[in-house]
C-alpha cells in the first residue's frame, strides 16, 4: 500500500522559464528509460517476486522512490513553462530569438496540458508499458534494471550540458547521484545472484536441452570482421568454457514450404513447383 | 552491406502441425525480446559505434546472425501452420478437442497471413522500435544486450516445456545454446569495459555535477521493509564506496505552482489562493 | 513524495487458481480504464494543479490509493496463476476441459512474466499514456475522472458475473465500493466548480470568440432521425439558452485547393483544372 | 448509411499560409480529443446502442457532423500549407525569421503528405482507437462525451490566442459554438438518465455485490493533505449518503506468493524462504 | 459534409450468435486493411487532392461508402454477440464444447463493450492511423488503394470458409462484390494516370537527380538465388529500359565515424583508434 | 541465412553537419515507407512464400538489399550529427540562426542516441510492424510492394529539394535509382501474375460466393459528385465487365439490436422500446 506527502523528495525549481528545455526534460519522465519506466518496472517486478522477500522489498522501496522522481520532474516541467509567452507564439515568431525558442517547444504543453507535464517523451510519444520488464527471474530482471539506470544516468548527463539554469542543474545533480546508487545496488544484487547461480540465465536449464556444441562459438569471419581480435575472444568465456571462433555457415538446407490449402486463397504454386 | 543465401543456419522443421503452439512461438519473433529486437538492437548499435571498430564488427556480426534467427522461427511458424484445419474452425468447434486447439490459435495466421509468420508477439501486438536500445555508450548498451539475451533464453526455456515436438525442441536447443554464447560475449565485453571505465555509467561525469552525498544511500525504512538486511547492503558498493541506510524523507517543501495565464483557460485559483 | 508498506489495502486471495480468469482481470490493471490509468491520470492532474491546493491534495490522495489498487490486482493475477498447469498446455490439450481452459489463458503470463501480472490489458495490449487526461482545467478533468470511475465500476460489475471464486468476488466488492466513492467525489467536485463557473468548459472564452448563433442548434433531420423527440430537445439547454432544431446543411461552398508546387511531386492538375 | 456532398459545413480558409500553425492544428484532427476521436466515439456508441433508438439517432447525427469537422480542419491544414516555402527549408534557414518558422513545422507535411493534412496529433503521433469509448452503458459513455467536448473546446480556446489569422479564427468561432452545443446536449442527456437511474454507474449492481462499508469513505490524512477541507467533504455525497473521512491504512497483511514451478525458471526461493 | 440515414446499405443479420466468430470479424473492422482503414484512407486522400476534382469526388464517394461498411460490420458483430452466454464463461468452461467456444472470444466484447463492436483488430489491437496513406500523389496512392482492396477481399474470402452462417455469408458476398468493384476502379484510375505519366512514381524527377546507371539492375547472385530466372528478368522493364543482372557488391568502403564530443558521454575510442 | 561485410553498398557522406536535416532523413529509415518497412516487408513475404521459389528468392534478395539501405541512411544520419553544437543548444539559442537550426533537431539524437540514428520516423515515432504486409498472396503483396516503392521514391524526391549538400544528394540519387528498379520489378511481377490469374485478387473465389450484381456498380450521385465523368467510368472495367453508375441508397432497413442481458449492466431499454 502507498502513502503520499505533499513535500518533495528534493528541490525542483528552475531559475527561469524555458519551454524549449521543458520539452527535452520530458525524455526523463515519459521516455523509454524515464522515471515512469523505472517506477513501473520495479513495482511490477516486486509484485511478482516469489520467495525472495528482501528483494521484493528492495524493488518496492526503489519503485516507490522513482514515483517521487516523476513528481520532481513533473514539477520542474510545470515551472519551466511558467511565465513564458507560450500562447503568443505567432506574435513571437516575428522576433527571431523568441521565435526560435517558441518554435522548439512541445505544442501539447500549451494546447493539451495547460502548462503541465505530459506522460510522454521528448518527441511527444506516449509512454507505454512495452518499455518495461518483469519476468519473474530476478537475475534477468536486475540486468534490465542496471541497464535502465545506466541509460537514465547517461541521459541526465547529456541534458546537464544543455542548460545553464542552476535550479535545473541542482535537480540533475541529485538524479545523477541516485542513479549512481541504483546502479550500485543492482550490480551488488547481480553479484549476489551470480554467486549462487552462475552467470548464464536461467541457470536451471537441464544440459540435455542445450545443443552445447554451439554454446561457445563466436561466429565471425576474419576476412570481413575484426571481432575475433577482441582480447577476450581468445580467453575462456565468463562461464568458464573456452571460446572458439568459426566462420558463419548454414547447417541446414533450403526450406521448401508446402502449398497452402485452397481456403487460404494464396498464390498457386508455379508450374515448375507442382 | 548484407548478403543472403537460401540455406538455413539450422534445422527448423516440426514433426507435426500445431497452430496453437505457432501462436506462442510468435513471442520469440516479434515480442519485446524476440529476434526482431536483438537483430535491430545490435545493428543500430553497430551503425552508431564511433572509434571502437572491433565492437562495431561484433555488433554487426551478431545482429546479422539474429536476422537468420528470425528466419528460423518464421520458417518454424509457417510449418507449424501447415496441414492443420485452420480454415474450418467453426466446424472443428463441434469437436471439443479440435475446438480447444483451434480456439487458441492466432486468428491472423489464418485471416491475414495465409499460414505465414507475423511480425508480432504471442498476443498479436506488432513489434515496435520502442523496444530497442542504441545509446552510443557501449557499456550501457552491452548491459541492455546481456539483459535481452537473458530474457530471450528464459523465454525459450519456458516454451521448451510447453511442447512435445522433437523438431521444435531441436531448434530450441540451438537457440538456447546461442543465447548462452551471446550472454557470455556481452558479459566478457562488459568486463573489458568496466576494467577501463569502472562500473558506473557514464564514467565521464565530472564529480562536481553529482550530489555525491546521495550517491551511496540505500533509502529504506526498516520498520516496513527488509531490504536493509540484504547481505551486500552493509558492505561496500561495487564502486568501492560504503553504503549507508536511511529512512526516506522529504528534503524539500511543498511545491506551489503559479496560476496559469488567462490564455490557458485553466481553472482559476481558489479564493484562498489569490 | 511517496511511501510504501508491505501490507495490502485489502484482501486479494482467490480460492483457486484460474489462469483464464487471470487473463480477463488484466483489463482492470492495464486496460484503458484500468488502475494504471486512474493512478497516472490523478497523479499527473495533481502535479499540474495551480492555485487549488485542496483539489491538488484530493488528486494526489486518490492517485496514491489507485497505485495500491494496481498492487491488489497484480497480487490477484499472480495468485490466480499459481498452481495451474500452465507449462503443460500441450499435454493438457488432450483433455478437452483442461485444454479449453488452457487455450484461453494469456500466453505471456507463462512465457514472459513467469506467473506474474502484466502491465497490459485483457488482450495483451500494453498500457499507454495516450489513455490519460491532464489538461490543467479541473472541471474538464473531473469530467474525465467521473467517466473513468464509471467505466471502471462497469467493468468490475461485468467481471463479477464471470467468476464463482469467493476470494475474487471479495476483492471486487471492495473495488465496486471504492468506485462508488470516487464517482461521488468527482461528481461533488464538479457540482462545486459548476456552481462557480457554469456548465460550459472553459468558462473563460470571451463571447466575441464564439459564433453564438450556432451554440444551441441541435442539427438533426426529423425525416431520418428521431433525436429531436428526446424530451430535453425542446426545453432549455443546461446553460439556460433555448435549443433549436435544424436540418444539417452546408454553410459554405466546395473547397478548391491550389495545385502544389513542383517540389511536392504531387499529381499534376487535370487538363480541365489548369 | 452515409452520404457526402462536396460543400463544407462552414468556411475554412485562412488569410495567409502558416505551416507552423498547421502543425498545431493537427491536435484538433488527430489528437486524443480531436475530431477523429469524437466522430469515431459517437459512431461506435451509436452502432452498439440497444433499445434506445432516440439516443442511437442522436449519436449517429452527432458523429456524422464530427466527420464534417475533420473535413473542415483537414481543409484548413491543406490551405495553411499552401504557398509557403516548405521545400526550401535549408535555404530558408539562412534567414533567421523564415528559419524559425520553418524549423517549427511538421516535416511530414512536406515529406509524407505533399501539403495535405495528417491523421496524427500536433507532435505527429498517429491517432489510435485506444482513445475512444463505447461501453454499451449510455450514462457512462455520455460522461465520456461531455469530457471529450470539454477538452476539445478548451484546446480550440488555447489555439485561438496563438494565431492572428482572421480566417482561422472564424472557423474556430464555429467549432467553439458547436462544442458549446455538444456539451449542452450530453449534459442534458446525462440529467435525463441520472433522473431515471441515479448518479452511480452502473445502477444495476445488487447491493450484496458491494462492500458498502467502503462506499462513502474519503481516505485522506489531515496531517499531510488538505483534501478533507473541501466544502463538499462534510456534506452528503451526490448519491445521498453521508461521507466520512478516514486516514488510509492497510486492511490486510503482506502477501506471500508461492514459489513458481520449475518450468518457469524463475529465481529460486532464498534460503530463509524455503 | 456528411449525412446519415438509419437504414443499412445491405443486410447484416446472422442466423445465430457466435461470439468466437465475432472476434474474427473484428479484423474487417479495425485491422490493418479493415473498413476503418479504407474509409479514413480515401477521405484523407480526398481532402488533400489538388487540381483533380473528379478524383477528389471519387475518393470522397468511396470513402463515404466505406463508412457504411464499418456500420455493416459493427452491426454484424453486435448481433453475433447477442444471446450467447458470454457472462457465464467460467460456468461454461465446465462444459468443454461451450468452454472451447467461450475461451476463443474477445474478452473485451464482454468486459469493455457490453456486446458491441470494438475499433480494434481480431487480436484486440486498436486501429491506428499509421495504417493509412495519403501522399498527395494520386498514382502512388491509387496503388496503395488497389493493394488495400486486394488484401481486404482476400481476408473476407478466408473468413467465408470459416463460418456456416448464411446471414454472415450473405453480407460477405456483398463485401466481396464491392471489393471487386473497388479493385476495378483503382486499376482503371491507375491505367488512366500511367497513360499520362508513365509507370514510375513520381514522374517529375529530373534525370540529373537520378543515378540512372543503377536504375535497371537486378541485384541477385545466381549462385545463391534463382530470381534471375524469372521470365521478365531478361526482358525490358515496364518503363521500357533493358534490365541487367548483377551480383550485389559494395560500391563504397567501410565508414569510420568520428568520435563523439565529450558532452555525449559515449564510450571513448579504443586505444588503437586514437 | 545472412552475411554482412563492413563496406557500404554506396557512398554515404555529407559535406557538412546538419542536425535539422538529420531529423528529416529519419523518415526514410523508420517512417511508414522507410527502409525498415521495405526490408521487413520483403523478408516476411519471402519467408512465407509457398511453391514459388523464384519469387521467394527475389523477395529475399531485395529485402537483403534494403537492410543495406537502412545502413546507408543510418550512416548518413550519424554523420549529419557529427561536429554540430548539439549539446550547446541553450547557448546557441542566443544566436538566432544557430537557435533556429538547433530548435529544429530531434532531441533524442542528442539525449537518447548520442549522435546515432534512431529506428523512428521524422517526428520521433517508433517504427512498428503494423506498417508491413505479408499475406501469402503474391499478387496482393506485390501491389503493396509497388506502392511502398512509389511512396519511398516520392519521399526521397521531396527531401532532395530540401538540402544543398552534395554528399546527401549523391546518396539520394542512388536511392532514387534503386526505387526505379524496384518499381519496375514489382510492376513486371504483377504483370506476370495478372496474366495468369486476372486482375481481381484473389482469383480463386467461386462465383457463388460473390453477389455479382454489385461487382461493377460505381456508386456516385451526379448531383453532388463529378466522379461519374471520369473517362473510364463509362468503359468496361479492367476485368472486362461493363461498369454501371448508380446513386447510393440503402438496400436494407434500420437495424434494431436486442437489449443486452442484465449481466452487461448496459443502459436499460427506454420505455417505448420495451
Amino acid at each position: 500500500m502507498f502513502f503520499h506527502t505533499g513535500e518533495l523528495q528534493y528541490h525542483s525549481k528552475p531559475d527561469s522559464p524555458d519551454p524549449v528545455f521543458a520539452k527535452k526534460v520530458q525524455e526523463l519522465i515519459g521516455g523509454q528509460f524515464g522515471e515512469m519506466s523505472v517506477a513501473m518496472q520495479y513495482l511490477f517486478q516486486g509484485w511478482s517476486t516469489r520467495g525472495n522477500e528482501k528483494y521484493r522489498d528492495l524493488l518496492m522501496d526503489t519503485g516507490t522512490q522513482e514515483l517521487g522522481h516523476i513528481e520532481l520532474l513533473a514539477t520542474m516541467v510545470a515551472r519551466l513553462l511558467e511565465g513564458a509567452p507560450v500562447y503568443e507564439q505567432e506574435k513571437a515568431a516575428k522576433d527571431p530569438i523568441i521565435g526560435a525558442i517558441m518554435g522548439g517547444m512541445n505544442p501539447q504543453h500549451a494546447i493539451v496540458h495547460g502548462l503541465g507535464a505530459s506522460p510522454k517523451d521528448s518527441n511527444g510519444v506516449p509512454w507505454n508499458a512495452g518499455y518495461i520488464v518483469a519476468s519473474g527471474n530476478l537475475l534477468a530482471d536486475f540486468r534490465a534494471n542496471v541497464n535502465a539506470e545506466s541509460q537514465g544516468r547517461l541521459q541526465v548527463a547529456r541534458l546537464y550540458s544543455m542548460t545553464d539554469d542552476r535550479g535545473v542543474k541542482d535537480l540533475f545533480s541529485f538524479l545523477i547521484a541516485r542513479d549512481t546508487m541504483h546502479q550500485n545496488q543492482w550490480l551488488a544484487a547481480i553479484k549476489d545472484l551470480e554467486a549462487k547461480e552462475g552467470p548464464i540465465v536461467p541457470s536451471t536449464i537441464p544440459p540435455e536441452w542445450e545443443a552445447t556444441e554451439f554454446s561457445h562459438i563466436l561466429y565471425t569471419n576474419p576476412e570481413t570482421s575484426t571481432a575475433s581480435q577482441l582480447p577476450w575472444a581468445s580467453g575462456p568465456a565468463p562461464d568458464g568454457h573456452p571460446i572458439t571462433v568459426e566462420k558463419p555457415a548454414p547447417l541446414s538446407g533450403r526450406p521448401i514450404l508446402k502449398p497452402a490449402p485452397p481456403e487460404a486463397h494464396n498464390t498457386l504454386p508455379a508450374e515448375d513447383m507442382k
